[in-house]
């Protein structure tokens, strides 16, 4: 059975995923959405999440591709309505915000799913897999992209609690405690700064691994031309590359697992799975690795950085 | 019946504090000390945990009075030697280090403590129990000191991950969600740097209330003279200021409650209650509200720190 959804937030991550695979979906039917700026052709649309649900106590779920800065208070409003609440990533400005808003799912009886969508790129279940039967020797990730790419004017990741690089960065670190059996803690950071902006352009992170592995990460957003967004894993069997931000794992030249994009209709489909259990998943650790970051990372100044 | 134990890091916190409870706890016998440059007269000393807890299995409990950067190797070794651990605040280095440690102790079954010693303040437990009954309107925290008469020569607060004017700070959050009877989480905050320092002097927070209540901290380290640890409470039935880190609690010129420090005998106290029950106590709120801090915290460069 199809559930009516309602979303929040018509920016670009609406448009390039969460409406294409709305449209694809057999659990959801967008029933509505809520936007200060923009609508959608044949789509109740209103003005704010509040009016929203004032007028449509119909509408059961909830999915927020808001800014984080701004995420808090629609969730709060929708899980106090009554109603499931899916998170895009980062699903807040701060941990503790989160915290808050899992408490209040729980209260409520109500469904809340903070999403990790590069955890349900296609090679990463099939890494995960690879990697439990392997003697892992280091870990390095690179996740380096141009940020006028890939955020074209986006002024929000600039702005407090917009996490600068560490908006792709978490990503990577949603796909490394899904695939590594053992958890790491960070153990020194150094960030990258733009004298004229409040949130890193680049970070390098070193982290602590139980049994004293290696495990380094490298996040930039100065690289030109194609992404890369690669995490490469030394075992016992050989060097293990799980590319193209967790689309495609390679041993050597062998291509082990691949798949097409099918994150966000993989995160639609646990949605109307967590609902129909009455479960909530709320899985901090990424968010968790990144205020490590900022809180023991290392603030260099670097060249300012204008659009 | 007294429990042996021994106590890691013979700093100035274990000396002003952790030495004279223990020397008064009817819990606890301090059976020996691990130090790398310190020993203790008449107690058997080690230069390390690890020579320690092979030399002495017999002993069953561990207090870490070592700084935040170098505790969890220690507090892990301990653990996984099947002792009880109690863990100095803040309890890490950062928020996943200190979550991984609550893991293994489940595993282990042992009993962790994550210790937040001003909750243990003689009026803390009054402001609660008054607070309950009235209606909040505003909460103003001030916390500062003069960091060359609290922390003399003590460089690990200005290395990475030693929080700078936060150490002190985490006091105040620590009290604050002990006494509020709702949670909060962090709106904004400015973070003052020292230009040659890796951690903050001062900070200025405001929290966001579910009532919308104002909530707001501001912690220095530049304060001459005595120190101000105080938390001001507007309510529909005055203005109560809780005082001298926690020590008093006044409604105007009125003492509602006051008493005697006795703070780190209550941890002791509470660490044998958990041991004697087989539970563990690990809250990481007053800690989250730092890293977000740090995570949303506007970064300002102030004048040089020296000594």
């Amino acid at each position: 059975m199809t559930m009516d959804l309602a979303l929040v937030g018509i920016g670009k991550i609406a448009r390039d995923q969460h409406i294409p695979a709305l449209s694809r979906s057999p659990d959801f039917r967008l029933a509505a959405v809520a936007s200060r700026n923009a609508e959608l052709g044949g789509v109740a649309s209103f003005r704010s999440l509040a009016e929203l649900l004032e007028a449509r106590p119909d509408i059961p779920a909830v999915s927020l591709a808001t800014p984080p800065q701004v995420r808090f208070d629609d969730a709060r409003r929708a899980i106090l309505a009554g109603r499931h609440v899916m998170l895009e990533k980062p699903p807040g400005k701060t941990l503790s915000e989160v915290e808050e808003l899992a408490r209040l799912a729980r209260a409520r009886g109500v469904t809340l799913f903070a999403t990790w969508h590069s955890r349900h790129a296609a090679a990463v279940g099939p890494a995960r897999d690879w990697l439990a039967g392997r003697e892992i020797r280091a870990v390095d990730i690179a996740w380096l992209e141009d940020v006028r790419q890939w955020h074209p004017g986006q002024e929000w990741i600039w702005q407090p609690g917009g996490l600068g690089v560490f908006d792709p960065g978490i990503n990577a670190l949603s796909v490394l405690s899904a695939i590594l059996p053992d958890p790491v803690h960070l153990a020194e950071a150094e960030l990258e700064f733009p004298e004229n902006r409040a949130t890193p352009i680049a970070a390098r992170l070193v982290f602590s691994h139980p049994a004293g592995i290696p495990v380094t990460a490298r996040f930039d957003w100065r690289e030109a031309g194609p992404p890369r967004w690669q995490i490469v894993i030394d075992t016992d069997q050989g060097r293990a590359v799980l590319d193209r931000g967790g689309a495609v794992l390679r041993l050597g030249p062998r291509v082990l697992a691949e798949g097409p994009d099918s994150e966000y209709p993989a995160l639609y489909a646990r949605f109307a799975a967590l609902i129909a259990r009455s479960e909530s998943e709320v899985d901090l650790s990424p968010m968790r690795h990144v205020a490590d970051a900022f809180l023991i990372g290392r603030h260099v100044a670097t060249a300012r950085f204008d659009w």
